[in-house]
Parts: structure tokens; C-alpha cells; sequence
């Protein structure tokens, strides 16, 4: 019942609040023996850092994670990898005028109607800088499965949608594009919506697209741990997510059984994929794809009326930074979930 | 990591297969002193039932659930809940030509890749004869938040779907309808679409809403336990289960954050409620609302190409009873699988 | 956070009360392809039976398992195995007078404390009947680990006791014993001490010694889950326990360095076994041994001063069966629950 | 499955080995509201330290924790607790002729054995080093339950043993004793023994006695969460802890039930206490008290024999720093895991 770690044999717990000095975390359950790459660990951090374009927020982290334990001469010992990244942009004066205020869309509220009072500053626990945390975990539970590719893109700003089939994305391109939409014409439309919803001091929601390739039959547990039920906690917990389906999704509401059916042939791969690489929540060798739709960013320019922690009405004019929208940075936080859980299902295999 | 085991405080474990003599449970977790009712555990239980109308399957149980444990006078002791069912209608020979076959849909070709042999009959542990026992459970974790309402309906089979807003539905006519939609006009579509569907020998998709009523805030927990993470963890437990959306869902992707912020007003209300009663993680004390998206019954009446065990194409023609759509049957089950997350959550706010 | 659960990767969850109708339990965990061998099951649970022999209490039960899902000809399938055991022999009237009282040594009052009321016929939850269960899961949890052999055995009565090494021990005379002693002259010096005991309506305590050869090295898990501290929690979950000890035990407390350090030999094996088997919460490849003390049985046939729920002083004389001493009958308990760790320690050792 | 935690609702993880850089934890569960008196926390680690007196180890460090999160303003908040302490005085270059060596009585071969290479350092995280990181977080854990009263002393080193019971044991002259023995006659007795174990180049074994007050009834869990199985599990988690007993402990064996079962009175106190304040799992109101023992130091001064990882046998001398004993600095660690548990059970029992 610890509130703060995931997974079952890999299993993260993480600390820190948006504004402390220091957030980091605790992986336990990486097998000893694997030569770690920290710099691909440090990568994965930067694609998930602010200020990487126009597009997102310019809080300016360097954000730099330092492996704590768990490592000798490079290679992984089996013990607890602890990590930290020091929080060097955090100054709580820019805050102190929210002390009493409850932000809509926030979880000021409904943090202070549990615990009595609340890390006002940037949101405490509940921000999206505990994310980052998870890439830092992400980068080195993708290091444990090497067989598998995890790759997560920008599908949906608004009411601009990437209109082509997953299979024919070009899955190198999604980091040349500021919004990680890998599609080039697709990406411009994006980034002329987001110019415009920062102009109108607003925010805009998204959705994001990830396929998972190379993982074999029989990752997953049948009944109460099955592959995407424990996929949707991870991406659930997830700040802004609101959605998530997997293979048909919700259109599979509207198919028949005959449609449906993926039917299966020799050497076990099936003709169609609508299942989505999972069947009674084990994976069936094929590719594994889902969508996770994400609402607008609560924190914008536009003055919002609200409350404060006395019951008074108050008009609230946001004084930070923000992004317009949170997808293009939730990229790299969305492949880390996964890898985070297909990880774990791995070791489960075993 | 006991994978069948669902929930923190409140723990359901499981076990039983669709052709075994007996399928149940344990509840633990439940507190002393709750007077419990046990006929309306069986009246949850006969909503589950097949055989209650034409449009599910025909076969004929009684489903009596029997708790063995846990209560003393009448009243549960804290003590852990055992509970069983017989599978009366079980006869195996049913299923004798499916031995070597690797059904479209199911998971016999994943179970058998994760485990080398399978029960291969009715699909032993993958079937939903299983939802029995959440059925039993979710009926007892109602009783311990009798201040927590509950109400899931069938929105959508197919294309036909209800168009009016959960607030103006009637919640006390979902079970006088045979496909459970409280909107008798849509209820009508409905049965006519699954009668064209049976006579087709095919099946089809559809969609469930649940709303639920006086959770106060608070109940929830952040980072990694957030409350619409464990739902999803459940709902995605179930069988046929393709997507998962609360509040605005999806529709959040394409709109703007002045838009989707709901007001807070002096009483900790909001105006609106696209949040769907969650933010951070924790219930706001709003209604909490959310649709699950099913795909069609895997079993299906017209024939079908597979392989079988040795690789071999082969032509499935199913022999056995099916339902044309999961979807009225799995309405109680969504409701358990609701209550029991919810009444976990309340036992961990105390 | 399940109270009723036991163990990591193998989870044994349980359910019953001494007087109800049935009790039971749910094995989770266990690998698929195993032959069970269902007869030797019965077989331990017989082996804890009373009534097997003048020093055990005259209960009459049949105490027959019945395995309900998990097998599928013949083999376990790694689907959850469910049993139970019906209480044939349960007279609720037999423990009427005891309604109101709370008897000395029991944990009559402590649930009353905890729970507010409690089911006082015969302990309730709070009963040795509870192990029965037990019994029944360490035997399948054995035939998981075949390498492995368990051989606990009862070392002391009151001042009685078996003064050779264990290596010095013929393990195939333990069960010639009615005490469960495998030395015949310190056995028959047992029978007669319980005799006199039980002519006196008194019991006694005792000690169980257990060895565990066949454990490969690599068992355990550093830091917070060493073999020792899961051994340890197992045992003490065992009613009646009140001290635990492995390898050396209290004696180490006055023993050098240079006398408890065990020489490491070529091959990996040491000169002595101070350690029993364990360095650093981890087997070594030697004998893992340990001894468990155990207090006498509560339920006396002599008078005994107490209180009753309204706080009154009373006189208890018990009119209920009892054995003199619980150490016989507990042999296939301790037996039963270190099958069950080191069955789960060898599936994280995987 | 997170071998690096510990607990149910209140959760420690930890990471970090004797010559890393920094270790530390994260502790969860800890309730909103607290005032956190951080100096208390470093008194206790201070307890802990290596170099207060001249029988232990002359390793000076520092040993600062620096609290990284779930504070704010002074109070706790809710949200997990980081902290960390900088492993001030860890010279790799010390242990470099151990790189190849097993050392008797160490986790060396055991770890070599399960994770196929480890960090040779000081004992990697088999070290108990580790447990600094424990008795910060059982400081904090304290301040969660101060109505209830942990008492720690040295009851044995070698043949030498407090012959008084601990209701006459002055708790407050603890700490006076540079054994942590608060009867100053033995104190002295102690210190002269270990004055000669440390001229010989040995060590030597001991006991700890630890007496818990101020538990009210209810606390503590039945069947497998008992208040003495969860705590025997902490405790066996303790380097060199061979042996565990509560109440009358092994003395039990030899006892008969009218001498052991304590009589009940009025109020619910027992006149005798026997049981050590737990019936059935659950804390009766009484004192609570229990032995632990401990193995001697398996660092000596003088040549042992041993083997290489090659097989080859050798001579080895130790030439880094060592305890003649590890009880008196152990004191603290027992508390502090003792804290962690009764501060689990407490927020178990709401």
C-alpha cells in the first residue's frame, strides 16, 4: 500500500515535490549484470525537459540526474538503484499568491480537503515534475528489455489528427518535429494551433499514439494483473491523462464479432492486429498500440473565476509559466510508463 | 504479486475455472460489525446471470452463492469473507472439439504459449464466468459505503446509441430494459439490432457508462494510486474491455483549458463537471462518470479459419451457447468492479 | 495489505473459522505442468489430524481436502489452486458458557478489544483449526521443490529432551513416535511426562527442531526479505510460538568470532555450520536448521480465574477437548509453512 | 515483491552501499500534520555512529541525514519522505585485497552466488551500514506514536548478563553506559570483556532486550500480519540477529499452562505477563517485551582460512576497521525498527 511506487518485481518509489531542492527515486528489482548506459539515461530526461522549443514552458532546469547506488564498474549489481535531480529553478516567491487560492482544474482542492493543508508552490506532489522521476526509471527499465521498441507520438493536438495508419509513421522523425508528431504536415498545422492558443493566453488537449514491438507470447497476467489493465494504472497515473484504449479501443463498440476476430495463422501471427498484441491480457506476439487522450493544461494566461481556502470568490490571473499544450513534453513520460510496465511483465515471464 | 488478487485494503482473491466444479473467493479487508445482506449479494449475482432474457446466453445456472465464512449472527467479524458458487451447467463434452484449436479472439493461443497446456474448456480461467465472483464481491463491498450510489447502463451497442446526458436518465429503468439502457426507445433499437445480429450468427461491440454519486472528497490517492488509475486497473479486468474514458475522456483532446477548467464555486462545487469528480488523483465530491468500451463476443456461429496446436489451418465452426453481446451482462459487473475500488478507497481515507 | 495472505510469488490466502462450516484457501502462484500428487496431501493433513493418537485431542474429523481449480489432468495449469476442508465435527453448543468469557492465554479478549465482537466458538479465526489450511498448501508447495527435503521434529518437552545433533537423527522414526520424537528412549520419557501432565488437566510447552537440506545457494533476498525474516514471519504466525532461532541461535550471543566464523572450503561448502545455511539473508548450500519454542496450551482442564465482557471476575473450567501439548501436532505445521517460503524463495530465485 | 521495503502502510524503501557516495530512503505513510522535530532524528542516528566510545569502531563520519521532501513549513504533509546521508568516510582503496576473497561469516560468497559479481566494498549493501538509513527512518516513525514508550539495552555480551528484570531496570541510564548496559556493575563488567576480545583480535556475541509501552489493545493483525511475526520479520532483517523470542520466549517450553496463562483482572490488565503484552497477534494493553540475539562480529583481527573465487584457498587478514561487538551500536536499530512497526500497526489498527 505504498502510494508512491509502481510495478511488482521492478518496482519504482519516488519523493520530492515540484518545488523542493531534490525529487528522485528508488528502482528496485533490475537484475544485476547489465551495463548501463547513463548517458542514454540522461537523454531520455532531456527529451522530457522544458524548454526544448517555443512550444513548451521556459522554466529552465538543467536537469541532470545523478545513479546513487546500484551501479559498480558500470554494471548493474542487482541491489536498488537510487537516483536524484536537484530541482535548480524552483523559486517559491513566484507562488506565495496562490497560498489560499484553489486553482480549477488543479488538485489544490482536493489536496487540501485530505491532508488539511498543502505545498502550495507549483502544485507539491501533484505537479508534472514528478515525471520526471519516471523517464529516469523509464530510460533504465528500456535498458532491461532491449528486444522490445517503445515509441510514442503527438497524434492528436486539438482538432488536428495525423491521418495515416501507425505502420506507415516514420518513427525517426518524431523528435525533429517541436510537437514530436512525426508526420511533417501534420506537425506545421500543430505548431500554427499552438502559436494561436498561446496568443489567446489558453491551452489546448491532445492525444498521444504508442506502439511497443518485439515482445514475445505470454507477457501478462491472466485475471487481475493482465497486461493492459496494469498499463492503464501506469498511464493513468499519468497528471492530465483522461483516456486510454488500446487495438480497436472504443471503435471495436461499434464492430462485429466476424470483423474482430483477428484470425490467427500458421507460426501463430494473426492476418489482422485488432486485438492490439493482447489476448485474455497476455501479449500474442503482435504489435502492442494504444492511444491516451490528454485534457488542456488547467494552468493558463486568461483570468478564471474561483475560491480560495476560506469560501471566498476570487478572480485568478495565472503569473507562472506554462505550456500551451502538455502532450509533446508527455512523450517521453508515456514511453517511460511502458517501459516501466513491460519490464516488469518481463521479469514476471521469467 | 498475486495476480489473482485485486485491491489494497479491501482484497479479492479468486480462484475457479468456467468447467471446474466450483468457482469463488475471499474477501478481506471488510470491516466488523456491517449487518450484511446477503439477499441482495444474490440479486447482484441473478442481474449477472445468463439466461435472463433472449438476447443472452442460454445456459441454465442457478448461480447460488454460499459464504462460508465472516459473519457471526448476521454480522460480518473482520474476518476474511470466503464465498463459493457451483457450476452446475458445466458439462465438459461440449467442448471436446476445441482441444487442439486456437480460438479467433481468445486467449487460447496466448495461454497456451505463457503455460504449455490449458484448460481448453470454455476457456477455463480466461472466461468471464469468473465476473461471478466480483459479482459476489462488489455486492458485499456496497454495503460497506451505503452512502456511495452506483449505476452503470449499456450506452452504446453498435451504432445505436442513447443521446441524452446521464443527468436526465432515468436510473430506475435500466433493468426493466432486456439490454439494460434506461432509455426505452434506444432500449427498442437496441433488442432489434441484437436480433439481426443473432440471426447473422455474429456478435457485436458496445459501450458501458457508470456514474457514481456521494463519494466525498478525499477518497483517492496521488502519484500512484490515483483514483481513476485503480479503476481503470479493474475495469481493464475485465473481459472484452478495449477502452477506458472518465469525465471528458477523449473530447478533452480538442478542447481548450478556459473551456475544460471547471469553476469552483464557494461550498468547494463546480459549475461544470468535466473533471469528472476526480482531480489529482482524489474525488472533489462531484459526480464521478465514466464509459468502458467492449468488444464484440469473441464466440461467434459462422465459421471461421484458425490453426490449431500443431500449426495446422483448420475451420472453426462454434458449437457451444453465446451471447450476441456482452454488454447487458456486463453491467453488474462493471458496477462490482466499481465498488469494490471505491470501498478500497474509502477503508484507506480513514 | 491482505491480513489472510502469506508469501511473495506463492500466495497462500485463507478463510474459516474453527466452528463454521467449511474452511479453506487459495493457492496463487503455483508454476503450470506440476503432477500433484493429491494422495500425499491428504496424507499431511493427516499427519496433523487429532485423534491420531492418545496425546492428541479426541476430535473427530476426516479432515478431507478437496482440490476446486488449478488441476487440469492431473497437472497443475498456473491458474490459482482453490481447496477447503469441511468441519464435520463443530458443535456450536459445546462453547456456549464460553460466550461471555474471556479465557486466560487466548486471544478471546483481544479481538473482543480489536473488533468489538467476535465469534467465540472455539477461538474463531484465532484457532490452530486455521492451520489445517496451512498444511494443505506446504504440501503442494513441497511438490513444487522436490530437491528440497523438510524434516521438523519435536526436540523438547517441558524438561525432556533429545540430547544428539541432529546430523545423529534418524528422520524416517519420526512419525513411529506418538510425540513425534525420532529418539525411542527420549519419546517414551515424553509419553509418560504427557500422561502425568494430562492427569494433572495441565499442559506444557515444548520445542520442534527443523532441518532443511537440498536449498542450492542463492536463496533469500538481501536487506528485507532474507530467507531468516520470512522463515521467521512464517513461523511466528503460528499459534502458540513464542521464540524463533536459526543456526547457532541465542548461543552465538557467548560465542568469538573466531569460534562462529565458518571456514570456507574449496567447492563452496564450509568446515562447521554456525550460520545454518544463511549469510546475509541468503543460503549458502549447507543445512539450514532452526528450533521453535512453544508455550503450553492454553485450555486447561484446571480451574482458572478470569473476567468475563462486562469486566466481572469469573471462574473458567473448560469442558471442551484439548491436547496436553501442541508441539506433535504442529511438527507437519512448521513443516507445512517452510515448504511454503522456500517454495516461494525458489520462485524468486528464478 | 520490493525486496528493499518494508511494511504495509507505513513503507520504507531504501538504497545505498557501505561505500557509495550517498544512501538513503524513502518513507511512505506518514500522516499529514506532524510536526517533525528533525533534531530528534539526528540524535537517534547520532546514537548509531561509529566512534562515540572507545569499543566502537573508529570510523568517523559524520553521518548528517538531510529530510529532501514531505515537509513543509515544519509539518509532515502527507507525501513520501526522502532523505539521504553522504557516506562521508568511505575509502574504496581499503578493501582492494578483498576483491577476490569470500571472508568467513560475510555475505561474500552468498552474493557472488545469486548475482554472479558484487561490489566488494565494505559489504556492498549486506553491510550495516545500511541500517543508518533505518534508524532515521524509525526516528521519524517515533514521532508518529508518541504515547508509546521503546526501550533498548544491552541484556548480554558473552557469559556476562543483566541479572535484573527489566521493571527494575533504570531506562534513563542507558545511554550513560558506553555499552548501552544500564546497570553500571555489569556496564563495567561488559567494557573489561570487551577490552580483552579486542587484545585478542576476536569478537564477541550478545543480546539485546527491548521493552515496548504505552501499546494500547487492538493493535496488530490476526492469522499472518500477527504483531510478533511482522516484528520477528524486522527484526531478523538486522545484520547478525540469529535469534528472536517475546514474552517467556523458549523458557515457555518447559512451562505448563496454569503457570503460563496469565489470569485476567478487572480492567482487562493480567496479573502475571507471561504473554508479553500480545495474544493472538494482537497487543492486550500489557508491556510488550522481547530478546533478540546476536551473532559475534564476523570481522576479526585474527588470520582465518578461507577460499578465492576461484576456489583456491587462502589466508586472510583483516586490516580494515571492526567492532569487538555489534550490540551496543545495534541498540538504536532495534528501536528504530521496532518504531517502524508499531508506527505500521498503529495506522493498521484506524
Amino acid at each position: 500500500m505504498a502510494h508512491n511506487s509502481f510495478g511488482y518485481r521492478l518496482v519504482l518509489t519516488t519523493f520530492g515535490e515540484s518545488h523542493g531542492a531534490i525529487i528522485g527515486g528508488i528502482l528496485d528489482g533490475v537484475p544485476a549484470g547489465i551495463e548501463l548506459d547513463t548517458a542514454a539515461i540522461q537523454r531520455q530526461l532531456d527529451r522530457r525537459r522544458p524548454g526544448s522549443s517555443k512550444h513548451v514552458s521556459p522554466r529552465k532546469e538543467t536537469d541532470l540526474v545523478r545513479i546513487l547506488s546500484g551501479l559498480f564498474e558500470g554494471r548493474t549489481t542487482g541491489m536498488p538503484i537510487g537516483f536524484q535531480i536537484e530541482n535548480k529553478d524552483a523559486k517559491s516567491g513566484d507562488y506565495d499568491y496562490l497560498k489560499e487560492a484553489f486553482r480549477p482544474g488543479h488538485a489544490d482542492y482536493t489536496y487540501y480537503k485530505k491532508y488539511g493543508h498543502r505545498d502550495y508552490r507549483g502544485g507539491g506532489r501533484s505537479s508534472a515534475r514528478e515525471t520526471a522521476n519516471w523517464v529516469v526509471a523509464g530510460a533504465i527499465a528500456r535498458q532491461m528489455i532491449p528486444q522490445v521498441e517503445i515509441h510514442a507520438f503527438t497524434s492528436t493536438i486539438g482538432d488536428i489528427t495525423i491521418n495515416i495508419p501507425y505502420q506507415e509513421t516514420d518513427f525517426s522523425k518524431i523528435d525533429d518535429s517541436p510537437v514530436r508528431c512525426p508526420h511533417p504536415e501534420t506537425s506545421a498545422k500543430m505548431e500554427a494551433l499552438l502559436d494561436d492558443i498561446s496568443r489567446q493566453g489558453d491551452s489546448i488537449g491532445g492525444k498521444i499514439t504508442c506502439v511497443v514491438r518485439g515482445v514475445p507470447p505470454g507477457w501478462g497476467e491472466p485475471v487481475f494483473n493482465k497486461l493492459q489493465a496494469q498499463l492503464a494504472k501506469g498511464i493513468f497515473s499519468i497528471p492530465a491523462v483522461k483516456a486510454f484504449e488500446y487495438g480497436t479501443g472504443f471503435c471495436a463498440a461499434s464492430m462485429k464479432g466476424s470483423e474482430h476476430n483477428d484470425v490467427l495463422l500458421p507460426g501463430g501471427t494473426t492476418r489482422t492486429n485488432m486485438a492490439g498484441g493482447i489476448l485474455g491480457g497476455i501479449s500474442n506476439g503482435m504489435d502492442i498500440y494504444f492511444r491516451v487522450g490528454f485534457k488542456p493544461v488547467s494552468t493558463i494566461k486568461k483570468e478564471q473565476e474561483s475560491i480560495d481556502i476560506h469560501g471566498n470568490k476570487i478572480i485568478l490571473k495565472n503569473r507562472g509559466r506554462h505550456d500551451p499544450c502538455v502532450v509533446p513534453r508527455a512523450v517521453p513520460v508515456v514511453e517511460a510508463v511502458t517501459a516501466l510496465v513491460f519490464a516488469d511483465f518481463y521479469l514476471q515471464s521469467k
